[in-house]
């Protein structure tokens, strides 16, 4: 019990496992770094504005669950999530999808949803199959499992049904996992005859699906899209992940899986082994602001801010951008995704960009292969249309500094 | 496009990942599940007795964090936490360990600590050294990592360190797991010279610590033992989870992670990967508390009824034990850990105990390897010392009716 093999002047390092080897950072976590510098318009996060939070309402909620569910939520809860707020998500699910509070799954967040989900699914070396491009956040969960993303392409309307078939018959992939409505990063929506023929698709392939819808209910044309899980036959072989992040808040950190039969049990073990149980507190606030609150209104006031703010930066944008070079225009959601076309880097435009006062995401990491890399990921959420003009004009001007 | 290639009338199954492939429940539910049936009194779970919560401050500060916080709690956080919780932990831990704001990282409770610690360092395969007995949930976050758990043998002051170096010569671990004070299941503590000598194993190997400390403060006696982080060596090279779950709720769900160097960078990401980040309104309410609340009092205060509910079941349950059995002592913490002896199965033995209205946990469950299946652990916090002594006295009817 006495003297050391090698002198203590030697730091002690941790093993570190292979799948967070060389990650000292993440993607998303430099989002929010960029984001936070000081006199800086940033575009670059997914970050609703603050001052459009139902923040009166929330507290009243959170002052009902402590004054009258005090005791009980401070105590410990259950993995599956606490009733009253499971009831509360398949009371919303079944205004397209019949939904039991028995087939809802709460989770911290849409992120841990998606960790949850790829906990119980997915194997070292499984294909995932991934819109081309798709959300950075998913693909670093999948990745960690050990996953390999592959992308497939995609149109004005998202997934490309024959590309996905026959990257279903080329991988053999353990899932899919799409964005659907207001897609992030580039805001695309699929349409209904698009919905029936990926749902033909996956059922003929007998590949489950995972549906993340963050941004559905931030419609700014009043229509809103039933989810794939909606459609005949694929209620049972999907899981459809919904979050309160973009709809009350992000900080509270509530989300939900919805699902059908025996993979219930699997994802509530799989919750318990992660976190044994979201925080009871922020559980039974969002089950009684839903009860309570008009969420629906809420939801309507904030989409009408984020329209005009979308209105903006598309007039803004329009003409700086080069010749040939692509945007969207999302009919809801939080971001613009533009393509300045060939000879652009928008990763190497960052730096000028930040220096001129404005930041965006650049679109190469939403890629899981074959990255543009003159693309650019722009939320339109967080600024009001003056800053949002002004901080596109300087853009602007970087841009023409940057000839392809 | 039409045609499926199977009847419709097969139900879809959903592909599970071998790490959860048959594990339709965990040993965690089922003690929530058990603890939870009519008419039984219940030592199954570690659940604080809610009348004991302090209820009020922790209302008072919810409101203030909304009130004056509310536009900052409902937004996005950051993954290592929020900075004035960090502040208050590293303030907490620097009682015995110098710590910064900066080695600090926020979990969703020491659950989620403990999956944090597990994504970050283990690779399928390794070895990972834990007391036999030891923590079942922190086994289970171990083995979905595909670790495999060998368990080191106790005595009255848990592991032993010449068994530990012992056990490291031959299973060369990822990393040892150890709960050295007021230990779950058994209640048993490592005294001051024992914690000594394990560090000195540990760093004669070079193995890395996680050290998990969630009933510390709860003591008895009034003296507490400093963690073995604290040791001269043992700071760089052990993670030091803590959790506010017993000291003041575990339905809120945060605790932290104490780390040094580089790690601090992979656990961040690990995090990020997980859930992103904790609930920002638990952890600023959690701040505040602590900055604000006097914890230490409320603790003297739970610790002095769990106190009296330890005496009383210790007394109760003396008489009731067949000759040869043997029960822990507990200083402080939830648990006795009582070994009937040889030919007693608690596990048979339960269903009669719950049909008689008194429920426990197996012990056998808390075993890497080797089980003696003649343990129980019974938690003494949960109910009053009448209900308690009742309780007993059925279990030693039950006890009295199985005969080894």
């Amino acid at each position: 019990m006495s003297g050391m093999d090698r002198p203590s002047s030697t730091p002690f390092r941790f093993p570190v496992a292979a799948r967070y080897a060389g990650m000292e950072s993440s993607p998303l976590k430099d989002i929010f770094a960029l984001a936070a510098k000081e006199g800086v318009t940033s575009f670059a996060g997914g970050i609703p504005d603050r001052e459009l939070f139902d923040l009166g309402p929330v507290q009243e909620a959170y002052d009902w669950v402590l004054t009258h569910r005090g005791h009980r939520a401070l105590q410990y809860g259950v993995s599956e999530g606490e009733a009253e707020l499971r009831e509360q998500a398949a009371r919303r699910i079944s205004r397209t999808l019949p939904t039991d509070a028995s087939q809802i799954r709460v989770t911290s967040g849409s992120q841990e949803g998606l960790f949850v989900v790829a906990e119980a699914l997915l194997e070292p070396g499984d294909v995932v199959l991934v819109e081309s491009p798709t959300y950075l956040a998913a693909v670093q969960a999948f990745a960690v499992h050990g996953a390999r993303m592959v992308g497939v392409d995609t149109d004005e309307e998202g997934v490309i049904p024959e590309a996905l078939e026959e990257a279903i018959r080329t991988h053999h992939p353990r899932m899919v996992y799409l964005i659907p409505t207001f897609q992030n990063p580039t805001g695309r929506t699929m349409g209904v005859l698009r919905r029936r023929q990926v749902a033909e698709v996956l059922q003929r392939s007998d590949v489950p699906l995972i549906e993340d819808d963050p941004y559905g209910e931030l419609s700014f044309t009043g229509s809103t899209w039933a989810p794939i899980a909606s459609l005949p036959g694929m209620g049972e072989r999907t899981l459809l992940l919904n979050s309160m992040s973009k709809l009350m808040s992000p900080g509270v950190r509530i989300g939900w899986i919805r699902a059908e039969g025996p993979i219930l049990d699997t994802l509530a073990v799989a919750k318990a082994a992660i976190s044994m149980q979201s925080s009871v507190v922020d559980q039974l606030t969002v089950a009684r602001y839903l009860e309570t609150a008009d969420l629906d209104a809420h939801v309507r006031t904030v989409a009408e801010v984020y329209r005009e703010r979308r209105d903006a930066m598309a007039r803004a944008i329009a003409p700086i951008l080069p010749e040939g070079a692509h945007v969207t225009h999302p009919d809801g959601g939080m971001f613009l995704w533009a393509a300045l076309g060939e000879g652009y880097d928008a990763q190497t435009m960052l730096a000028d960009a930040v220096e001129a006062g404005v930041a965006y995401l650049p679109g190469w990491s939403f890629f899981a292969e074959h990255a543009d890399r003159s693309t650019m990921r722009l939320s339109f959420v967080t600024h009001s249309p003056a800053v949002i003009e002004e901080a596109i004009a300087s853009l602007g001007e970087v841009i023409a500094r940057h000839p392809r």
